[in-house]
């Protein structure tokens, strides 16, 4: 359900919350802290000066600046700073008291400026349509930060997109918005109910699914990323689950000496995006 | 400064912790929190069955397990279980209830075990003696959790060694030592007060030294890194300072699609770490 918002809402400064107790106030206390909150409002919210300027201007909804913030903004020669400020000045924002700011933020140190952002909506098809595609499909990860920086990577090595299993942690958790630095904005991602689907869904299409497996033979640098190509990286703690492993067409080894038996998650993700566009790019 | 410990501190059992507020475990309590107490002691801490197991003998000083957890032990048929029970029987430990486990434990789900240990002291002469060594050196890295899954994968590209800058986030961090999955007691690893005389020193051994830079024209994978090689990784931030990347003997480019202007330190890390192995391994 997206957001329904009343016309008066972008406020076009000239007041300031000073409240903690302020109904808006107390919602996004409620978005910053409940992932379901979130996903009912159809919302995210992304915090800090370069979050709040790389964002998509169709997609805001709100931005919150604290006083001292929009001071700085306001006065600064620097040119992120007037950048910013000329796009305040465009999509209208609240200025609160530093208090609020405080209450509002998911950091201990705040930057003063927040945005909520209506959710962008992507579909499997969109992500299939380029020749030779790229993806990633994660199934049940629940690190906030490693699911931002396999965003941030994916992007970084060309990904045409994140497809994540329903268990998976919210992408709009406010730790893997930060993580993604940016990159939330502009890598397509999608959660599905049926991975199964997906899977046979790509094997129909001749992207070929890989797997880090204890049972793949061939080092990951030795196989051809060239061609439509999907890399499936388990939770942290189990790995795939059996009945997602055995629909992968290919199992690969990630090399580890020592007594290493797994790579984290999104150092796995990082290797693998990383050789597929260096096969790409040659 | 190694801590010193009475010869009855391996108490063998028999005798149950219940208070939060015994002399020890508000010690345990104060070395969780505080990176100067650890320090002081000479010690770090590592948490579960997994970081148990895989602990050196000799570096073990203490070893406390919940009763809950004592009891799972003794009785399970797991063969890691009966290890693990096989283990504390030889170092002895200190049986704590529930409660103060919770209070000594640095996680939300304690797992019930938990160690002391001495820390181990390495010397970067030892790092370089292997012919053509790989190592990764590390300035002023923040996040605990990054350090940890950079030790992690360093360990499973077979780097020979981890040299950090001063004002790098304390290795032994709990957060770190978590990340590590074990491999805190196997890749070597230092501080340095002076990191310009150890670029020196490597640079007098043949020791390529190379820093990911803007500067850089030449993509990683292009380069040979089957001689001795150290990478340098800077802050999370502000990157390398100027000062360090200029004693590098060569800049190297990771590609970097769409807007992404940097990567994860523990990603770069490892890209950089799995292509000296892929190279050293055709």
């Amino acid at each position: 359900m997206p957001l329904k918002l009343p016309s008066c809402c972008l406020y076009k400064g000239g007041f300031m919350i000073s409240s903690v107790s302020n109904g808006r106030i107390k919602q996004v206390v409620q978005w910053q802290s409940k992932a379901k909150e979130r996903k009912k409002s159809g919302i995210f919210i992304a915090e800090g000066i370069r979050m709040y300027q790389e964002a998509p201007l169709q997609w805001i909804l709100e931005t919150y600046v604290s006083t001292q913030e929009l001071e700085r903004l306001r006065k600064s020669e620097d040119e992120r700073a007037r950048a910013a400020w000329q796009k305040l000045v465009q999509t209208g924002y609240e200025e609160v008291s530093g208090e609020v700011f405080a209450k509002i933020s998911d950091t201990s140190t705040p930057q003063g400026i927040l945005c909520v952002m209506k959710r962008p909506e992507y579909v499997l098809e969109n992500m299939l349509k380029k020749e030779n595609p790229l993806l990633l499909i994660l199934e049940d990860l629940q690190d906030p930060g490693n699911l931002g920086t396999i965003l941030r990577t994916g992007e970084g090595a060309g990904v045409d997109g994140v497809i994540m299993s329903r268990e998976t942690v919210d992408i709009y958790n406010p730790k893997t918005i930060r993580a993604t630095m940016g990159s939330i904005y502009r890598v397509p991602h999608i959660y599905t109910e049926d991975l199964g689907g997906v899977l046979d869904a790509l094997r129909e299409r001749q992207i070929c699914v890989y797997a880090a497996h204890l049972a793949g033979k061939t080092y990951y640098s030795d196989m051809d990323f060239r061609t439509g190509t999907a890399f499936l990286i388990g939770n942290e703690g189990n790995g795939l689950k059996q009945e997602t492993a055995e629909r992968a067409a290919c199992y690969l080894k990630i090399p580890m000496e020592g007594q290493v038996e797994s790579l984290n998650a999104a150092i796995s993700a990082g290797l693998l995006v990383y050789e597929a566009h260096r096969q790409r790019h040659i």
